[in-house]
C-alpha cells in the first residue's frame, strides 16, 4: 500500500485537493492562506504545525519555538500583502513538559505578536508524545491589495526581501556545534516580513509573490509551474546573508548554494515591474528594510542562474515534509 | 519543577492568560471561539487539536477522525450562534501513514464540513510520531446575535440539546469491545449543534450558552463559576440518549451518571428565560431537532441535582486533560 513517505507533501496536498469539495474561499488550498470575501476585504486564513522531530532541533530554546510558530504563521499573512488579526495556538505537550517551558514558549509567542501588532488570542492545550504545536494566524487585506501568486509578466523583475541564508547559517552552526547565538537566531527566530508586506500591497504593484519557507530554488520552481514563466537569476545579486557570509571563516562552505536552497528563511519572493520595482525599494528602504532585485522573469520556462557569462540551470532541492530524504 | 500533569488543563489556561498580552479581541482566551469585530459582526475562531493516544481509540475508523475534528471545531462556533466559514486543517502524520488513510480522513472531514454548508480551506501536512490533528474553524455572528457565555439570571431556565451519554454509551461499548456501529458513531461522529446555535442566535434569547464537550456536570461548574449562580438540576428531565439506554440492557450501568459526566456529547448548554424557551423550543423542534429543560438558575450557588422530593450536590467530575487521571 502507498505510504505518505512515497507520495511527499506536494503530492499529498494534490491528493487533498481531489477530494476536498469547493467552498466559498476566493483562494484556498496550495496557497500561502485561505482568503474570504467579507465586504470590500478579504479575510485571510493559514495554518501551520511544528513538531519536535522536524522543526525543534536540539539547542532551540522554549522562547525560540513561541516565536518561530508565531512567526511562520505570520509570514503566510504576508506573502498576501495582510494585516494579521490574531493567532490561535493549540499546544500538543507532553505530560512531563515544565510549566517553566510552557511560560517560555508563550513569552516567545507573544513576543512575535506584539512585535508585529498583534496577539494570541485563543488556543487549545492536549497532551502528546512529542512537542507538536500548530499555529493559525489570521488577517485582512483590501480585495484591491491583496497580492496573488499568479501574475508574473515576461520582463518583470524577480526581488527578494531580507537577506538570503540566515537559516541556513544557524542550521550548519547548530549541526557543528558552533555556539554562536546571532547565527542560531537566523535560524529560530525568523523575521515575517508583515512590514514589506503591507507596503507592497498598498502600492498594488506585485504581479506575482509568495514566501521561501522552503527555500529559493523551491519556491522560483513553484512560481514557474503556477505562472508558466521562467527565471533567470543573477548569482553576484543575491543579498547574502552577513551571517553565512562569517561562517565561511569558519566552515568550507558554498555560501551561494546555501543561500539558494535552505529552507528556512521566510522572505517574500516577488515578481514586479521594474518601474515599480523603485518605487516600492525606496519605501521599504525609507524604514530601514530591504529589497533586492535577483532576476528577471523569462519566456524560456527554465530556471537559470547567471553567473557572469556562465549560465546553468538551477536545480530545485526544496525541502518536502514525509519524504525519505529529510534533512 | 512543575509539571503541567501537577498544573491540570485549566489552571494551564489560568497560566496562559496572566502571559499573553490583550489584544483586539472582544472575546478571548477561555471562551469557545475568539471574537473580533468585523463591521457590524464578529469573525469568530476556534482551534482543537486531537491526539492518536487522547482522542483516537481503537476502533476509530480515519473517515470518523476527520469528521470528529471538523464536528468539535464546529461545535465552538455553534456555541457562539455563528454561521461557518470555513476550516483549516493542519496533519500531523506518521511517514508510514498509508495514502488510503489520508483519503479516508479527508472524506469524513469534507462530509461534516458539507453537512454544515462550509468546506476545508486549506492546511497543512507534517510528519509527526503520533496521529495529530489540529483544526481551526472560523465563522460570522452578527453583533446583535453573539451567543455570551456569561449572562445568566437567576430564574432563567437550564436547557440542552439533542441527547446526553451518546458519547458515553459509544465509550462503554468500545471499551466492552461491544461492535456495535450505532453506538460507536455516538462518539466518533458527533453532531455540531450548528443548526440549533442558529435558531437561538435569530432569536437573540440566550442569556449564556457553552457546548458540553467536557460533560455536563464540568460544563455546569464552568458557567457556575462565570455566572455566579447556581444550578437545580432535574434527574427525571435530563434528555437522555437512547443508546445508553438500549447499552443498559447489556451492561450493569448508572445511565444517569454515564449521561452527566462523560465528555464527548458536544449539545449545547444553554440558560434562557421560560418565556424564551418555548419560543425557541417550537422553532427548533419545527426542523426536527430538541431543546429540552433539564433545570433552573439558582441564587444559591450550589449545582443540586434534584431526584423526585431528594437533593443532592452534582459533583464536579469533568475531563481535564494533562492530569493523571485521564480515562
Amino acid at each position: 500500500m502507498k505510504k505518505l513517505s512515497d507520495l511527499g507533501e506536494r503530492n499529498a496536498i494534490r491528493l487533498i485537493e481531489t477530494i476536498l469539495s469547493k467552498g466559498d474561499a476566493a483562494v484556498g488550498i496550495g496557497d500561502d492562506c485561505a482568503a474570504f470575501a467579507i465586504g470590500d476585504e478579504y479575510l485571510l486564513v493559514t495554518t501551520d504545525m511544528i513538531t519536535q522531530k522536524t522543526h525543534i532541533p536540539k539547542g532551540m530554546m522554549p522562547y525560540q519555538i513561541g516565536w518561530f510558530v508565531v512567526a511562520i504563521n505570520l509570514s503566510d499573512i504576508a506573502a498576501k500583502g495582510g494585516r494579521p488579526l490574531g493567532l490561535v495556538l493549540a499546544l500538543g505537550l507532553p505530560k512531563n513538559t515544565s510549566e517553566l517551558f510552557l511560560k517560555e514558549l508563550l513569552k516567545g509567542a507573544d513576543a512575535c505578536a506584539t512585535r508585529f501588532d498583534t496577539s494570541i488570542v485563543g488556543g487549545d492545550t492536549k497532551g502528546n508524545s512529542e512537542i507538536t504545536i500548530c499555529g493559525t494566524a489570521f488577517g485582512l487585506v483590501k480585495k484591491d491589495e491583496f497580492i496573488p501568486r499568479k501574475g508574473g509578466k515576461i520582463g518583470d523583475v524577480v526581488a527578494v526581501t531580507g537577506s538570503l541564508g540566515k537559516a541556513g547559517a544557524g542550521y550548519l552552526a547548530s549541526t557543528q556545534r558552533i555556539r554562536d547565538t546571532t547565527l542560531l537566531k537566523g535560524l529560530f527566530e525568523p523575521i515575517p516580513r508583515i512590514r514589506e508586506g503591507r507596503i507592497l500591497a498598498s502600492l498594488k504593484v506585485v504581479s506575482s509573490c509568495m514566501d521561501i519557507s522552503d527555500g529559493l530554488s523551491s519556491s522560483l520552481y513553484q512560481l514557474r509551474d503556477l505562472n508558466q514563466v521562467g527565471f533567470e537569476i543573477y548569482s553576484e545579486k543575491l543579498p547574502i546573508a552577513s551571517e553565512l557570509l562569517q561562517l565561511k571563516k569558519r566552515l568550507t562552505i558554498d555560501v551561494t548554494e546555501c543561500a539558494v536552497h535552505f529552507g528556512g528563511d521566510y522572505e517574500l519572493l516577488l515578481t514586479i515591474s521594474s518601474e515599480n520595482f523603485e518605487k516600492a525599494r525606496r519605501k521599504i528602504e525609507k524604514i530601514g528594510l530591504s529589497l533586492t532585485v535577483i532576476g528577471k522573469v523569462t519566456k524560456n520556462k527554465e530556471i537559470i542562474m547567471k553567473l557572469k557569462n556562465k549560465k546553468k540551470i538551477l536545480e530545485n532541492k526544496g525541502y518536502e515534509h514525509f519524504k525519505k530524504n529529510d534533512y
